[in-house]
């Protein structure tokens, strides 16, 4: 047995990392996890790649105070524009939520037609598409950013007619390129996966980095012997840099906790 | 000539506010604002009003600091929940947007059917319906709350093919209903005005309480002898609770200026 007490650190503009938080709870349910969504500078989709990735630095500095053994950059947005520049700074494993996704969408498509929807971001950055094509050259990618749905997500507006509408304008296009698999590119959209599923049709498989994101964490903490396997009920820890109330109510809505958040203001 | 040097203080969760810095610009154009975006906590709309009426209270308070000679709370949703609060607790005098932008509906309207969109906050205050019933007891009013629309100006995307597709999801019931007359009860709404005006049609008066509030400010000013009379080019001053480069952004297009926020955390 091989005993790590140390946490997992995991960090996302807003509630969006909490889909691999809940992936994570379900494969590895005695690790303890500390996360930190940037409430107050969400979206970080429209950004400026050099600000999200200092933003990103902020926090990946706060957490590497927290005790952790890995971190889990669980923002597509920021993973995209600097996983590499994170990874070199720090001596513990980092890891982002692309190129999981990416895998995980090569091994599920049959036509080989993939599509891919994040934030502006991680659409403008190409990081999906390289992923795919340096696993596959032949497959053919289709992306599209969707702006407005982190702030559907984010301002729980995702069961609202106009949510249905925003979706089926954004999706459309990709339905009729014939993809038969579909990268949720963003932490944020398998909470609005059912609606998603629905706009793109049942024989379309949507690819959740979130899963294919805890099997990585997984499997590195398993490599390096930094699994903690003894049994008992993980206290997580949450913060933001923003108001806490909104997002300790989507917590509650997704992990079905009773989520309490702390705010840091990590500018001071 | 009378010379009051002193500014005017406005306060909205955001960037819906300087719908009414450009319409007090225009016809008081040598009095200084010093204006209070509060960015890292907006949308107010879905908050609580006990929580919104709290948040206005900082914020008059930090204005309160700054030798202001009149507020204005250029927030539908914190005029909605707590005007007469705020009043109460200062000398100053201290305006809202609903009752201007009532009054001038009440002008516009020819066959009495007045819409009213705003914030889930604002229209489940039922405040403009009490505002505009207490003119005339016989107009029929029908509201509708917009929660999008405020994301959508925050972020930027009003000119996208989904922000027409929500406008019109939005306000066809109103069109149905054969309003002649719409009040934009939501400071951030004249930012999108055009848009709304292309869905409800030509015929529909638009009522932007900014542009109401200008003149009631400009009528209390006089009353009370707090103009500022001299020629000068006022110099505003911006502060935001959250992220400049947003607010700054959005506010340059909206005022064709130069505009340097300043990010002040109220909660130290």
């Amino acid at each position: 047995m091989i005993f790590n007490i140390n946490s997992i650190g995991l960090l996302d503009s807003g509630v969006g990392g909490l889909t691999v938080v809940k992936e994570i709870n379900k494969i590895l349910p005695n690790e303890r996890m500390i996360y930190f969504g940037d409430t107050a500078k969400m979206p970080y989709g429209p950004r400026e790649p050099k600000q999200v990735r200092g933003f990103a630095m902020d926090i990946i500095n706060f957490l590497n105070t927290q005790d952790v053994k890995m971190m889990v950059v669980a923002c597509n947005t920021a993973t995209a524009v600097g996983l590499d520049y994170y990874q070199q700074k720090f001596d513990i494993p980092i890891i982002g939520v692309i190129a999981p996704g990416a895998q995980a969408a090569i091994k599920a498509t049959v036509n080989r037609k993939i599509g891919v929807i994040g934030t502006e971001g991680t659409i403008n950055s190409g990081s999906y598409e390289q992923a795919l094509k340096d696993i596959d050259p032949d497959v053919e990618v289709f992306s599209k950013a969707c702006p407005l749905f982190v702030l559907l997500v984010e301002n729980n507006l995702m069961d609202t007619k106009e949510a249905k509408e925003v979706a089926q304008s954004y999706l459309q296009p990709l339905k009729n390129q014939g993809v038969d698999t579909l990268i949720l590119g963003c932490t944020h959209y398998p909470i609005m996966e059912e609606l998603i599923q629905e706009v793109m049709g049942p024989d379309v498989k949507l690819v959740n980095s979130a899963k294919a994101t805890a099997q990585l964490t997984k499997d590195i903490l398993t490599q390096n012997k930094l699994l903690y396997d003894e049994r008992r009920r993980p206290v997580h820890r949450y913060f933001v840099s923003g108001a806490t109330a909104g997002f300790e109510r989507i917590a509650d809505n997704w992990l079905g906790d009773n989520t309490k958040a702390f705010r840091v203001d990590l500018e001071n």
